[in-house]
Order: C-alpha cells, then sequence, then structure tokens
C-alpha cells in the first residue's frame, strides 16, 4: 500500500509511526517491524502503547531491531516536535528515515448539530495531528540535509464528501492539499511525500464512532463494504485500497501525479458513469429522510436554540 | 458567477457579506446593491468599511434598500455569531437570504520556513473565517425553518495545489470538503450551497501577498493570467470564472454534481492531456531551483535550527 516493496526495503530504517497503538497504525507498524525496520510508535493510550510494544516483539527478525513508543497527544507543534525528539534520541538525533502519519479520528455528526469544540476537533484530529509532525520532521530532515519519505493518511473522505462527515471531510481534505503541494515542494529537498486513502476500517475507531453516527450516515455507507487495518496495511501500492476509493482518487485528481496515464483512464471513464449515478441516489435519500431529521431534530430539543 | 441571474431576482432580499469591503466582496455588494438587495457588510478594516458604504450608495436603486456595514474579526465561532446577529438586527432578527463568504488571505511561503502562528493562521483566514459563519448561520436558518443559499469562496488552489501554498492549499481544500458535504447534507432543509473557485484576482489582498510570496511560486503562476474582482463577479453561472479553473474543477469532481455531462466531458479530456504536462513542467521548475533554494535557506540561517 504505502510504497512498492520491490523499491523500498525496510530492514535496518526507523519508521516513524503516529497513530501507531491501534487500527491501521499499528498493523503497518508489526509490517515494518516483521521486515527488519527499527519502529517508534507514538500515540496517546499507554496501556495500548504497551501491548503494541508486545505485538512488536512477536515479529522480531534480530536483536539489532529498536522498538520504541511514546505517549504524546499530537495536537499542536510543540507536542508533535517532543515526540519526534524523543524518538530520534537513540537514533543519535537523527531523523527517521520514514514516517507513516496514521493518527487521527472522527466524530460523525450532522452539522448544525456540532458543538464548536467537535468542529474544532475534527480539524485538529483530521489534519493538525498529522500536520504538525510533518512540519516539524520536515524542518529537521532540511535542516540535517536528510531524505526520507512522509506518508499522509487521509481517507476516502478526502476525495469525496458524505453528510454526516462536515467535522471530518474538511481535515481530510486538507491534508490531501497539504499532501499534494508539499509532493512538488519537496523535490527541493528529495524528500518523498505519500498520501494514503483508506476505505472504511474496522478498526478500534471505527467501532467508537459507529456509537454516535446519524443513521443516514450509516445507509449512505452501506455500500462500502469495508476492509480490515491488515489488509490496507497489505494493499497495493502508492495509494487506494480499493476500486471505489480509486475511482475517487482519479476523478479528483486535479494536479495530482496519476498512478497510470491509460489505467486512471479506464478508471475515470467508469466513474463519469457510476459516481453521478451514486450520487443522484444519495441526494435522493437525503431528500426522502428530511421528514424524520426534522423529528429528531425536535426530539433533542433543536428549535429552542 | 454566483448564480444563474436567471433563477435569482436579488431586489428586496438580504445579502450577507464577509470580506466585502474590498476586492471579490465588495465587486458583488455593488453588484448586488445595484440589483435592489439589502446588503450587509462585514470586514474588519473600519476605514475600508466607511467607504465601501459610500460605493454601495451610488449604486443605490430604491429608498427602501437598507445598506448596513460591521466590523468583526469572524475568526470564532462567537464573532461570527455576534456578527451575523448584528446584521439581522434591523431584518426583525430574520436569517439574510443569502449569504456569501468571501472573507480570507493567504500568506505564501516555503513550508519549512512557516512559523507555527502562520500555519495556524493560514487555516483561520482560508477556513474558519468563513465555516464559523456557515455554521452559525445554517442554525439559524434550521431553527428559523428558512431556506437560501450559503456561497463559499475557495479558490483555483482549492482544486490543485502550486509550491509555496502549503499554509493555504489546505484550508482552501477544507472548504471545498465542507461544501460538498453540505450540498447534500441541507437538502434535508431546502438550503443552497455553492462554493466558488475565483483564480488570481488583482485585488488589495494579493498585491499584500505578493510582496511575501517566493519567486518559485510568482514564476509558476506566470501562466495564470488573473482577472479584475469586477470581472469575477460578473461571470458567468455557479463556479468557476476561467478556463484553468474549470479544467481542475472537471479533474477533481469527486463525488460532486458536474456543470453538464458533455462539457465537463469534453473539457476533462483536454485537461487528462495539459494537466499532467504541466505537472511535469511545474517539477522540473521545482528541481531546477533547488541549488537557489539552499542558498536562500543559508542566507535566513535556516541551518542554524
Amino acid at each position: 500500500m504505502f510504497w512498492s516493496t520491490k523499491s523500498w526495503d525496510a530492514a535496518g530504517k526507523h519508521c516513524y509511526i503516529t497513530g501507531g497503538s491501534s487500527g491501521l497504525g499499528l498493523a503497518l507498524a508489526k509490517m515494518l517491524a516483521a521486515q527488519g525496520a527499527h519502529v517508534s510508535i507514538v500515540a496517546r493510550d499507554e496501556q495500548r502503547l504497551a501491548r503494541a510494544l508486545v505485538e512488536l516483539e512477536t515479529v522480531r527478525q534480530s536483536k539489532a531491531q529498536l522498538f520504541q513508543v511514546f505517549s504524546y497527544s499530537l495536537l499542536t507543534a510543540e507536542a508533535s516536535e517532543a515526540a519526534l525528539k524523543a524518538a530520534m534520541e537513540r537514533h543519535s538525533d537523527v531523523t527517521p528515515d520514514a514516517a507513516f502519519l496514521c493518527a487521527g479520528k472522527s466524530i460523525p455528526r450532522f452539522f448544525v448539530e456540532y458543538t464548536t469544540a467537535e468542529l474544532t476537533e475534527g480539524m485538529d484530529f483530521g489534519y493538525w495531528v498529522q500536520a504538525w509532525s510533518a512540519w516539524f520532521l520536515a524542518k529537521k530532515m532540511v535542516a540535517q540535509r536528510r531524505t526520507g519519505s512522509i506518508t499522509f493518511v487521509s481517507s476516502t473522505l478526502g476525495l469525496m464528501t458524505v453528510p454526516g462527515y462536515s467535522g471530518y471531510c474538511p481535515g481530510k481534505h486538507a491534508l490531501r492539499g497539504l499532501a499534494d503541494t508539499l509532493r512538488c515542494e519537496f523535490l527541493l529537498y528529495g524528500i518523498d511525500i505519500h498520501i494514503f486513502f483508506p476505505p472504511t476500517m474496522f478498526t478500534p475507531s471505527y467501532e467508537e464512532e459507529n456509537k454516535i453516527k446519524p443513521a443516514l450516515t450509516k445507509k449512505i455507507e452501506e455500500a462500502d463494504g469495508g476492509l480490515t487495518a491488515e489488509q490496507a496495511a497489505m494493499g497495493q501500492a502508492h495509494i487506494t485500497a480499493d476500486f471505489l476509493t480509486d475511482s475517487f482518487r482519479v476523478s479528483s485528481r486535479g494536479s495530482a501525479p496519476s498512478n497510470g496515464w491509460i489505467l486512471d483512464g479506464v478508471i475515470d471513464l467508469a466513474a463519469r458513469v457510476w459516481i453521478p449515478l451514486w450520487s443522484t441516489l444519495t441526494d435522493r435519500r437525503v431528500r426522502a429522510h428530511r421528514e424524520g431529521h426534522y423529528q429528531h431534530l425536535q426530539e433533542i430539543g433543536f428549535f429552542a436554540f
């Protein structure tokens, strides 16, 4: 998924993984550890971090491999700087060879029902939790004249939108804007930028999210089969892991490089037919939900606002 | 540009315009005033607001028209709420018929050179300055069971990216993610969502921006002819105002509705050829700038970091 295994050998490399104590991040950390990489994981929950460390040991390839876990929130530039510095300490303060920014979470809700705190959190956990890490790491890499790669993790919702995710889609779109800008700008330094758009993954965050997700959003998502974090982490080359997301990648490519001019053209032809049909169907579903939604707003006392 | 004049008559309508004291916002305010609308402008600079009020008077159509200006920063939910409430006061506290969220500015700089404050400002002025207004207005509209329209103003840089804008593209991409989500979600309420992607406009903000813009960014932008705010405000239907942006709109459509299946298909075919060529040329320019850029970093003392 993140890279073509032919062109990149993880053995002996220092891989820095945020959000690496569960879900996609953990699956990726184990895969890299099994390939002989040094792995540094940053996440918040100390118990999950401890468990992740145990899991990494089960796939250890050599005594020389260094596995580290650190508890930081990553929501500010300062915390992101501290986390990266901690991970670099036992690597002679040298920047990691590859960073995978998997931290993030979503709070699905109807726009008018979000609180200001929730909307702010949406951007914090959708965008800043990765952007600050990338910013400090890039500065360090350039200052040390090091090359390497930074991989952001957006979402299918970074390429298209679904009602109920107005607090999440903006941050995931923003990540895409950042990654696209940096992909070109960082040719200046020889730093590679990737961005992964995973579809629905059945991870702990997803279960958490489902508890509060609007019923309408669940219905629209039904078509999305989802896949496990392991499948995503094992998936093919850069950047998508399923046909749905690939269609949205191609049909929202803008100025981003294609994954192959001809194949992308064919996918785009299909997308040109099925996405408008999907959109029309989705619009119809939303309109049909109108009465039920006003009832819901009545029940939660919205009109007293 | 913002709507088809055939389908919407501004006369007697209350139009709420943020960032309306200069540039695109002011041009739009005058156009709506000339069509007989009540106009409320929100911006920061009190002198510019006073001048804007004078300009509105020059196009007044009837005594009944109410022109108002308010000074608010709009960067927080609270300020955005206060601004809208102030504008609604003399309209019996009823929500505006149409809101045009034109507030915003950009700080172009290389990613590793941004300060944390500048990156935060990038998202504040690229995204939140419009998102908070939309959020509070939408809540009020739904609570009052009113319909109407909300128009966001993104940028060509909300559909594609250019090196030097890593502090701006994310916010403008985020706005696009928000508008696309709300376009569908707000079918629930009958509130119309539009988003405009203006190309380079020769406005006061642009002149400000050019003073600090990296030389490389200027070079890449040369191909973009730009247009005046008046041209943009007079331009045709929803949503773009030049062929370049239209190409990026079509080639980054994702799940957004098309402006016409056949014409968009033709534009997309052209885009499929010229955008990859443009990208390749841009990548080459960036690589060629590498040495000059390291010299620049040396000069500003970056490596002491």
